[in-house]
């Protein structure tokens, strides 16, 4: 049986330096930059360089371009395009969730989903990063505050 | 500044029950199963049929379908489809890499790169679960033990 554990999350990003600047800059987590530079790759073999966040819980979130991507898991650089995953960040308040919301449209992302309540009990809204990832930035309501469903 | 910090990864997927099979039946880790089934949504608002699985840390892994999740995000079925993104899971010996993607292939995923050293450190390989999300068995090295660069 596999451990129930997520050590890291890749995100491939077609511009990894316009990614840099929206997580280091905008967001203002802290990382090292674009490392592996000295890794230059091939046709074949994917170059290394990427930028990673270590996150909460040593969580590693690292930014690599689609096409090293695809090379590295053998699958192509169309198969890695797209974001059909969505990264979800708790807060402790509603409030939170328009401040944080707030700060990410300042540092260049999209705002899709303006906060809104969900009938199973969260407050959230979305947040497209520049690149192209989605992110919900969410907070549970207290157990029996949520509308009551239809 | 946002903290340093993910909280929940959603899994968009077009068959929830395929999904559910692969990862509780499949890789064995614990659920309760589809929930949410109460909340029926509309052309407009997200159904809340999802799954979820509590991992290491507390951190959420929840699988819910595509059509949903681009209702959610006000974003629309078509942009949450494609895996931009791989999802990293750690272990502590090359033999292990070998050792779970083999249990994945047998629980329904697809290898899609076997495992293989790179350069800057790591022996890994990929797999493409049932609903087309990429993870990436690793093991990190021991410093000094990688091949050294060109």
């Amino acid at each position: 049986m596999v451990e129930p554990r997520i050590d890291a999350i890749t995100l491939g990003v077609e511009d990894l330096e316009r990614a840099v600047r929206f997580y280091r800059d905008g967001l203002g987590l802290a990382t090292d930059g674009i490392i592996g530079t000295e890794f230059v790759g091939s046709a074949d073999q994917p170059a290394g360089a990427a930028a990673m966040f270590t996150l909460a819980d040593g969580l590693l979130l690292s930014l690599y371009p689609h096409s090293e991507l695809g090379k590295d898991a053998h699958v192509g650089q169309q198969s890695v395009v797209g974001s059909g995953v969505s990264l979800g960040h708790a807060v402790a308040s509603r409030a939170e969730v328009d401040a944080l919301l707030a700060e990410a449209a300042r540092a260049g992302a999209t705002i899709t989903a303006p906060p809104a309540e969900r009938p199973w009990g969260i407050h959230s809204g979305y947040f497209r990063d520049p690149v192209g990832h989605l992110w919900e930035i969410l907070h549970f309501l207290p157990a029996g505050s949520a509308e009551p469903s239809g």
